[in-house]
This record gives C-alpha cells, structure tokens and sequence, in this order.
C-alpha cells in the first residue's frame, strides 16, 4: 500500500485506527510505552508502508529544540521592498514563541554558507530561505536536511545549465518530492485580475482600445541572468489570457522597471501612437514613470486613460491619483512560511501556495471593483 | 594622573613606555609571562592610573569568540526606510569576518526581551542596537554591560519622567560615562546645507522672497510620544540657523511627513499666498506632495520654484524632475557602528559619530552645486 503525495499523521492515524495523538507520541518515540505493544508496532509498520516522513521540525520541537528560526537570505533583509516578509515572519514566529533570526549575506557566497554553518551549529530548529523579488534558487547543499520553507521562490531544478536551459522555467519541473515547501506570490491570477478590472474600467468609458502593458518581460533564465524574476512573465500571461479570452488587443512597450526608464519611453510612444484605451505598469515604479509620461502629454488619469499596476507599495498610495495596484501579500507570505516550517505535518515534497495579491483601491481605474 | 575623556590603549602604552601590542597582550591577560614581571607590573599600574578600561569586545575576540555580533532592533528590519542601516552593518561585518544576526521584535517588549537574553545566552559578542529614524531610545536593562553601539539612536536619560520633560532633548544632557557609543546622521548640519543650497538656487533666479519650510516638527518628548524622531527639529534648526544668518525670511507650514498631506497642505496654502522663493521639505514624502501641488498651481520646478528636501531616498530619484535630496548616509552609518564595536579602542562612554548627510544631485534645485 502506498499514497500518493504527501502523507500527513492523520492518515497515518486512520489507516491504523488509532487517534492523531496516540500515532504522533509513538512515531515520535515518546512514552510510547504506554501504549499496547501491537498498537505501537501497527503504528510504526502502517507509517513505514504509507511512506510518512514525520516533519522534522515537528519532532525537533517535542524533543526540545532550542526554539529559534531563521530566515535567511542573499539579499531580502537588505531591500527595501521585501521588508514585509521579514516582518510577517517575525510576527509569526513571535505568536508561536519562537524566535527568528534574520540573516543574509549580501550576496557573498562564501559567507552565506558559512553563516548557515553557524546557524546550524547554535541549533536553529528550521529555516526559512527568502528571496526579495519573485525567482527560482538553487538550495544551498548546507540546508538539506533541515526543516526548510522557501518564501517568494520555488526551487531550482537541480541539474546542469544543459537541460535547465530547455525546461520552461515556470513550470514545476525540477520540483522533486524532497523539494522543499515554498510560498509565492500568484502573480499570473494578479495578471488576469489586472485585466478583468481594465476591462470593467474601459466598458464603463465606452472604450475598445487594447491595453498598453508597461514594463521588461524576462522569459526564462539566460547565461548573464540564470535566475531572472519571474513576476512581469506570469503577470503578463495572466493578463494576456484574460484580454485574449475577450478580444481586447494588447501592446507590449518594453522597458525596466524604473519610473525614468518608463516616463521616456511612454513619452516616446504617446508622440507617435493613439492614447491606449487603458495602462497596465507591470509594477508601480513603472506606474510612477506612467503618470508623468501621461501628465507631460495632458492626458488624465482616469478619464483619459485607466491605470493599474502591481506590487500594492507605499507609492501607490502617494500618487496623484492613488494607483490602483494589486498589492503583493508579502506581509502574508512571511507568516504562511512560518506556519508551515512549524505546522506542515506532511514531509514537505513539491508543496507550493501561491498567495493571491489583494485587490487595490480603484483610484487610479475611476471605477468601482466589480 | 588621570587623562579626561577616553583613553586608549594606545595612551596607556606609551606612558607605560612599551609597545602597543605588549600592553595589548598584558592587559588581556594573555602569555604576559613573556614579559619581565616589572614590565607587566607597570602596564598594569599605568593602566589602572589612567583609568583605562579595555574594550570589551575586542577582549573577547582575543580570548576567542563567537565571532557573532547581532544588531538589534524593535523596529528596523521590517522598516523600508532603514534597509540600508541593515546592509552597510552586514557589509561591515562580513569584512571583518564576523557574522552579523538581525534580530528585531516588532515592536513587543517582552518578546525583545527574550531576543536579547537568547542572544546572549548563545555568545554573541557584540550588540549594535538600532532604531530606523533618529530617535533617543532606552538601553535595555539587559544589554548593560555588554558591548554596545547604538545606531541612528541617541541613549535616552535615565532618568524619571520630571526632569527628563524638562531638559532639551537635543542636548547630550543625559548621556553618561558609561553611556554606549552612537552613531547618528548630522540632520542639524544637513539643514544648515540646505539653506545654503536654497540661497544659491534663489540668487541664480534674482529672487529675494522668503523660504518655505514644509512638514511637521517635533519639539522634544510628549506623554503621547515619549521618543518622538529628532530629525525634523534638528534639520528647522539648522535651516533656521543658515537662513536667519542671511536675513532670509523662513515661513513654516505644518503638516505630515506623508505625500498626501504635503499636497493639501501646500495646495491650500498656494491658494491663499505668494509663490514662495523656495521650498524645502522635509523629508523626500512631503516634498512629493510637494511636486504635485506645485503642477496643480502649473509652477515649474526649478524655474518657478526651486526645491530641497532631505532623506536621499529611492523616491527622490524617480520624482520628475530628480528631486535635490540631502542623503542619509545609512550604509556608511550601519557599516561605522560595526566599526566602533570592533576597533572602538576606548570605553564608549558619551561619543557621539554625527555623520554628515551627503550632497544632492541638483535637478530640483537648477543650479550647479556651489
């Protein structure tokens, strides 16, 4: 007999008719004594046949952990925009009486590897390995082992640049049953969402124009940038997908994410083409970089021209109209990776959540969300 | 014979009349028996004449330590605005080969407290206890004793709530001996640079008219705000000081350090009064409200209306055009802190490091910097 996918303790439980608590202090080794012989041996032998893998971090804290976690990074607790995940975290960890430290290493390998060394030896019960924007990481050889969650990253596949180079880099090929757990943003759902609310902001204007998306699309890794973000390729599909299903046509203008690059390069367009019907900004500092393009060419938003964005940041909220943007659920993001390091039961193999980005305020589309 | 303020292990050496490595390694207790006894004697009298106290820290290194330094925070690391104290600290540290944990509380007490205990509990060597906007805080009890570096952070009295509300709380009254080192941007010297930058800007235009000061200013601590942020009261006095030097009139309009209420307010006051000569805000959020008041009223910037701001964040660089903003120097700030807690050679008591905020780029101000 064998299950498939994840195997949790209450299977375990059921299939040898015992309760959740009695299968957990047996497989845990703790004063198992106390039960019927054959009922511990039925335990272990049906857990042994279902193929369960206790949670690690689970039986580390009933063995007395020393209560902490970390989080860890190349990168997120340096950046200014992941700063949220940081703190969901901490809270969570901090609601469940754990401590989290949280450490990065600014990109230098060697010392990264190093301090997760460190880490381990102090004993930290699990981890929880962030990246600052959206984006595929190979797992550092020193966390295998451990209780691991991956936050705003799924992991990458774990083979030569050779076949990785072919594989589409957004599927979850790579993604083995001893992957790691790992909480994303749904950045391709944003993107339909993204499009259904242009669409109900144009119907209400009476326009049929097609949608100005704004912004660098990167598809798939590349020899200069082997883990590109993954945020403007599925936010662009999605929107894709939902403007297709209703015949509205869309134009990409290509540019970096940057409120500069952005202003020139809608200046540049709106000198030669129609005023799209509608502006998505694949996030706000493209946004940013819309709204002056638009003012330098006395166009109005949102009479004019509707726009809406991505990332939900501070600056949306300090625009001139606010900026209607799905906001990343970082905050979230964070506290879900903490609840499952501390509660997934299951042995984590190819686990993702994809965390929905929020609806935004529709100042910026000048229509109600319907 | 004692020598004021601090003294260093170098002072000591050359009135024992022996190296500086000798007094090192006789002070730290460390194979002295290399020495002759009289020797040893006599580094030790000198010393203890001098009122020498060995840096801690660099004791411990010495005698062999975690290598683990941790900075701490009830707020930064979830703070958007201070990722770069973060980064410059890791930087630092990661130079000198130590690892640098990042342990904040989200604003809990108690669960600070218990950060703090485990920290020490698991030998960290040094604490750099930091704020994410200049602020004087309270040393926790549990950090006394241990070596310490506060970071854009002045240490708040000790004393009880009577004297404390009557005592200027930009002196150093308040900041003893035993008082940890700190390390905090020159807000004061960034307003007098300001003023000096307006000046300019408004000779270059023939304009005379007075300066606009935008945003809110704190004077001291309150019941409600018993550590209110000092760099608004410390940038009005500078520009007041630079301004008031030069006869220029300075007029002050309150409101929020947030673009929204910046907008309003300085929308309501345009439409009641004169263009002003200049504008500086106080932080780069008011002068983005700023900026768009200014387009609602159609005045130019810096044509019609030069303007500095302070802060020299992301934003200052997306405004459009480039918003003049003094920087805080936080990578340099973070990195310094690390710095003093690993060659600060003296007993910290009562040093302060003001580093100075760093010179803008001049698009909103129109003029070549002078």
């Amino acid at each position: 007999m064998h299950v498939s996918g994840r195997v949790t303790l209450q299977q375990v439980a059921e299939a040898a008719g015992v309760s959740r608590g009695t299968a957990s202090v047996i497989l845990n080794d703790r004063a198992s004594a106390r039960f019927a012989a054959d009922t511990a041996r039925r335990v272990r032998e049906t857990a042994q046949q279902l193929g369960y893998r206790p949670n690690r971090l689970a039986t580390a804290l009933l063995q007395g952990g020393t209560q902490t976690l970390a989080l860890v990074s190349a990168d997120v607790s340096g950046d200014h925009f992941a700063a949220d995940l940081v703190r969901g975290a901490s809270q969570a960890a901090g609601s469940a009486g754990q401590l989290l430290y949280v450490a990065q290493s600014d990109g230098r390998p060697e010392l990264f590897d190093r301090l997760l060394h460190q880490l381990i030896d102090q004993g930290v019960d699990g981890f929880v390995y962030a990246a600052s924007s959206y984006r595929r990481l190979p797992i550092p050889q020193v966390l295998q082992g451990h209780p691991l969650v991956l936050l705003n990253a799924l992991p990458a596949p774990a083979t030569g640049p050779g076949p990785r180079s072919r594989r589409p880099h957004n599927s979850t090929a790579g993604v083995h049953d001893d992957s790691p757990a790992a909480v994303v943003p749904d950045d391709e759902q944003a993107g339909r969402l993204a499009g259904s609310l242009l669409r109900g902001a144009m119907a209400a204007r009476g326009r049929t124009d097609g949608v100005l998306l704004l912004g660098r699309v990167v598809h798939g890794p590349t020899a200069e940038d082997p883990s590109p973000g993954m945020a403007g390729e599925l936010r662009e599909r999605g929107l894709r997908a939902d403007l297709g299903e209703h015949k509205i046509p869309l134009t990409h203008l290509e540019c970096l994410w940057w409120p500069t690059q952005a202003r020139e390069a809608l200046d540049a367009y709106l000198r030669s083409n129609p005023v799209p019907g509608a502006i998505c900004a694949l996030n706000d500092r493209v946004a940013m970089g819309a709204y002056d393009a638009l003012r330098r060419h006395s166009l109005h938003i949102p009479d004019d021209v509707p726009v809406v964005s991505f990332d939900g940041s501070d600056l949306a909220a300090w625009l001139d109209p606010a900026l209607s943007s799905l906001s990343l659920p970082y905050l979230q993001m964070g506290a879900r990776a903490i609840e499952l390091l501390l509660h997934g039961d299951q042995p984590p193999g190819a686990l993702i959540e994809r965390i929905p980005l929020e609806l935004p305020h529709p100042s910026s589309l000048g229509a109600p969300l319907t």
